[in-house]
């Protein structure tokens, strides 16, 4: 009976913290003020760099405790009920499991820094720590799907990726030492070594074009010109390659959820290949 | 008979008020020089931001007092026509669903400032009000469909953009704190706090580079390429999601049209629907 | 007998200042002879700019003079063997009917503000002469069918460019104002108009940003971020309408292509429409 | 005998230069050794920019001369070898066959430096020579096909891009003359000449925007505002060329794979082919 009652604790915190189904008030409200204390964790970090009155730090240090507690209770409880996301294996096996899942890593992660800043005060530390307690904003991603879908395109295009950044690469390596060597005598402290160079071709490439690094030499410009037209194209490529990734992951899914609902008409369309584009089926 | 009348005279305002018909030279004219009232409003604020000189401020005085008047005659004979928009509901409430449609708040909105400016002049005041009026701008969509598509574009696209908004934001904090602590050493002006490091951040990923805010140091300028490059992909995403948005959009039209042009030729094919992109039917 | 000389020669004429057919040499060559001459005349024009020893000024001032004759030549030959261009229309009409092409127009265009300086001296005249000098570039035209490509995507797709460039225009309008009233306090004289904000708006919107005007105020930035990832996406969909009609034609040169190529075969297939992507039969 | 054990000895050296096959130890480890030789050369060129420490000065030195050697003995065993890569011709020919290669005339030209900078130590032609040290990176070519894709594409679309390029250049020429008359009134130093004017607009029309070179007349930024809206929707032309083509050769590649894959089904499909965006059969 004792077991049972435990069994059901288990079952309804898990639901709890699982993202909410529609009529599962509590989950929800549960949701809601995770985001939110996410978000003020965000605010805070970033309030940190301001210098604060003392009242303002004060406060911010007990907003800041506060999260911990409450973010360190939610890992607890999700490690504690993790076994039943995996239910064929042993709850030991299933809790090991969860903890290397992106999401609990970060949950673990940015917990950390606020458990070692208790410990040392090196102000190179702290400023490390500051980072990864951002990561925070990651646990937003069990709300969104939005990371877990870039990381699926990036995974999907890798070899595109990285075959159209490394011809970016090598041109972006041979225009900067020629455009250190054309551009060194003319403005020896801008221009100081090749990786000068290499800065100003990310600046232009990017076309970002920060205005601290710039040829003025006549064969620095026409070389600049020569460059920039032809490597604005090159570096549209990776960025094509991702838009042009997104566009197909989107369309997939549709397809996907056509293809479930002509299944469930029950046709039998098993075997048959469809146009990603109109649903039609090929021959 | 009067009552005759009165409804007449009703249907003329409305149908002149409309958008004008080919043949309704009358109401032609009207939309004409309600088109070049909001031009010259919109040419009067631009110019109040000039020292003009005594005479050109009382000519501005004088054409926005006329054009006060004529958008509040034309609210009105609009507000009073209305209910021939809703022919099955009674005039009250008909009037009432007129005066919450875009169109109709943009009317009153954009009239607003004029009548409070004669009450207060404090200066803060004036200045709100000023964009208020330029809102005058949004009556111009009543003559083209412009900002009604977009906004379609954008209502149906709201996941897409949220979600691919949501990943930049989240990379702009990130690498915006990153860059604080990489900078703020040797910057401590430039870079003086982690909202520095997000002005830096969008002016980095926008590609726009004003010049005002950019790295120093090596490790800043490595960060600050690897965040370029991969950012600048993620932000041609939303611009991606818009762009095909329209480009359906105007495709979509243009099936709708060749849709209805085949039904005109008498040809049964209500039932079925085309891809946009080979034009293959759809089973 | 003579009448027929005359024929030949100016059939002869004609066939030499046409684009030059593959077997044709006196043709080839004067092409070559023209296009140089042309590509002459724009360093020229550019080296007018500089200051130059008398030397280079008199061989510029000879090798000018030596264009302008052989340009009017050209003019006159093509003007005089312009009837064989219409050939069912009386020769009089024939040759008007030529001066009113895009091509004559350029070549008078461009040869009369040479006849006009050896009259007037004035400078400013002077200025606006050099440009429209420049307008031999345009002469090249009738080389390669990049300007006509392009002045046809423009027209198949002016509703949908203006369309689009008016919704860039209300949005940069109202930024403009906005970020003048934001910014007019904190830097009177970098924002000291709205027209100082709509340059500011240009400059951010097409992400060029000279870096002569941005924000420096919270409120600035904040707006100035907002506008930049809104307009951004927005200034993208008339380039993309643009690139887009480009694509669009040179596919379907192709079809048409394919099509000429698929009649000569003998098939009957006028009256079936293809996909145009490829080509294939819609049922 | 020994002629059997020189037959050998070829062909083994032959298949360890070659990429390697995956069981290929031997192959795989010189592979790896020559591609990280290739790196620490790039690092080397960079770092001589630099003012090194006469110890990091040696060492780099001694590092140029090792690399030499082993890029020149990887020459000679490919030159000797490379009548196998060519099995029909005599062995002479193959050689000299091999020798026009790209990858041959690369490794042949990023040696050369080395062997003069022994000869001559004249300041300017040591600067040339690093450049062209620097096109061993291109030896990475041969394990991986990026660059060979790239100069595909350019071959492909070059009608098309020199087109689209030639529309940008004569507006670009355009913009300069026009810039230049509107702007050297009001900054003598800036736009010194036409060509300065023609720095401007590429600054501009590629949107890098240095902020070295801007208008700063009314004049100047209203034509400014219009050549940017205009000439960035064209030079986005031939960046989309470019970005297509790679979409085109990579769709091309899977539905050759496809082709092939269905082909070892033993499906007899050898004469027909698939529209790339629907998958239909062309007939």
């Amino acid at each position: 009976m004792n077991d049972n009652l435990y069994a059901k604790v288990k079952r309804r915190t898990y639901e709890i913290l699982e993202v909410a189904r529609p009529n599962d008030k509590a989950s929800r409200v549960v949701d809601i003020i995770l985001v939110c204390l996410i978000l003020i964790n965000v605010v805070l970090i970033i309030a940190d760099t301001f210098e604060l009155p003392p009242l303002a730090s004060k406060i911010g240090g007990v907003v800041e405790t506060a999260s911990v507690i409450i973010f360190t209770l939610e890992y607890i409880l999700r490690f504690w009920s993790a076994d039943l996301s995996y239910p064929g294996i042993p709850p030991f096996l299933a809790r090991l499991r969860y903890m290397v899942t992106f999401s609990a890593l970060i949950d673990l992660i940015s917990l950390l820094p606020s458990y070692i800043s208790a410990i040392s005060a090196n102000f190179m530390v702290l400023r490390m720590l500051r980072v990864i307690r951002l990561f925070r904003v990651f646990k937003l991603n069990r709300y969104t799907h939005a990371l877990r879908d870039i990381g699926e395109v990036f995974r999907k295009k890798a070899s595109q990726l990285i075959s159209s950044m490394l011809v970016v690469l090598i041109l972006m390596l041979i225009s900067a030492v020629l455009m250190y060597d054309a551009e060194h005598e003319a403005q020896p402290k801008v221009f100081d070594n090749a990786l000068s160079g290499l800065w100003w071709a990310i600046a232009t490439v990017t076309t970002v074009g920060y205005g601290d690094i710039y040829p003025v030499t006549a064969v620095g410009r026409v070389m600049s010109a020569i460059i920039a037209l032809l490597c604005i194209g090159l570096v549209a490529v990776p960025t094509e390659i991702i838009t042009s990734g997104f566009s197909e992951q989107i369309s997939q899914k549709k397809v996907e959820k056509n293809d479930k609902s002509k299944k469930s008409n029950g046709q039998d369309e098993d075997t048959k290949k469809f146009c990603p584009y109109c649903g039609h089926k090929l021959d």
